[in-house]
């Protein structure tokens, strides 16, 4: 076993949190969480960014983003159990908004996890999203941060997920090279560990068996190869009074 | 990342809960559930049985334990946070029970995670307590019994812990290599990744800075060591009326 982690010196911590239902375990002195849901929400609204959009409003509920639906100047998304719920034309899908022109508009969405972990955690100093997609900007801006940072995995339906551990592994890797993190918790050497195994190629994650499966099943596998490639976009969204907006637009 | 698991045919699941708290999003259809509390009650449970003990009663708190100190026939056991509770000769040391001969003795014994892990299990069809020191014995015996199997993590306090998880992948790998049991579950994949990383020499999972660091303040490092160490027992602990008693005794 390699040793994933030396650092007896730090100034701030990294930690990973697998399940939305242990983030009180974990949420205590972290100025910055970073919720993350690889396949697919966390994903979907960088790319909604990168074409555009101005905000995402995540919702906890499929009766709140009804109501955005025909009204100009937004899109409702509502996903369920990785589909889209009926009556909607999106769901989580990155793809949705790849190659469209969405300057201005605003996205209510909800779904299954990603907008769960947001909810949970929107009373963090500062919430941020993280994916693949960001992977280098948003850690190039987490380690110019001095607080803590805690990387909140959705998971699937309160469960442990394996991609987005993988990824909370990447984050944490770039975060330890700087030299100004370190880490306490047994979860975010285990994350590390995970990283370590699949940082050859991301898209190995779905080579086990099960998960595969699934991802068949939901024919999301164009949408999984898109959300396992790393830095499409420098757009970091953060959360401001309920609402996701590029991180440009409150620093500038 | 190599492909751990290769699985599209099976008859019975093996899977892997990591904390406590997660039990009831696991335990459904599992007629085996495995407590894994590998530093150190379930180490130190098959180490009592080995050196003789007829039973051991778990109990929840030290109220209930310290009842019995004094009594003959009796040894109570206590531990918080990693040491012995004031008033109390016996924690969670397997140590404590080497070289001795306690034939015809009952523990009554709680600890900080693995008896509320066994409490919180204890209307499982079945319950065994599994440690390295039992690894092969319990295994073969899994792979015999024709039941889905759950590995439950007692954790600490209630967040992931590396050392449970890594037993769990250890279990893992001797059931599917059986080519019986088969898993869905991403926490068990992730498993079998963390023991894949620890295999060539569990004592490394101690390597971990903060890990190591913590063992050291409590002076554990023999008792690490001997809970690491696999193999050194045949006796399955199975509980039967709210009691740990031998396997061998219930089945003869």
């Amino acid at each position: 076993m390699q040793e994933p982690i030396r650092n007896s010196e730090y100034k701030y911590r990294v930690e990973v949190c697998f399940v939305p239902g242990q983030y009180p375990l974990y949420a205590q002195d972290m100025g910055i969480v970073v919720v993350i849901d690889v396949l697919r929400a966390t994903s979907a609204m960088v790319a909604a960014f990168e074409h555009g959009v101005e905000r995402i409003i995540p919702v906890g509920t499929i009766e709140e983003a009804r109501q955005y639906i025909g009204r100009p100047g937004y899109i409702a998304a509502a996903e369920r159990n990785g589909e889209v719920v009926e009556g909607f034309s999106y769901g989580n899908s990155p793809l949705a908004y790849v190659g469209k022109d969405l300057r201005g508009q605003t996205i209510v969405m909800t779904t299954t996890n990603g907008t769960k972990a947001i909810n949970l955690a929107k009373n963090a100093n500062k919430l941020v999203i993280g994916s693949f997609l960001n992977l280098s900007a948003l850690s190039e801006w987490l380690v110019k941060q001095n607080e803590n940072v805690l990387l909140l995995c959705s998971g699937w339906k309160d469960k442990f997920n394996l991609e987005d551990s993988v990824y909370a592994g990447a984050v944490m890797e770039r975060l330890l090279a700087s030299g100004k993190f370190g880490v306490e918790e047994d979860s975010s050497i285990a994350a590390k560990y995970m990283y370590m195994a699949a940082r050859d190629n991301f898209l190995s994650i779905l080579k086990a068996a099960p998960r595969r499966r699934r991802i068949e099943q939901l024919h999301l596998l164009p949408d999984a190869k898109y959300c396992l490639t790393p830095d499409q976009s420098r757009v970091i969204p953060i959360l401001r009074e309920g609402e996701l907006v590029r991180m440009e637009s409150v620093t500038a």
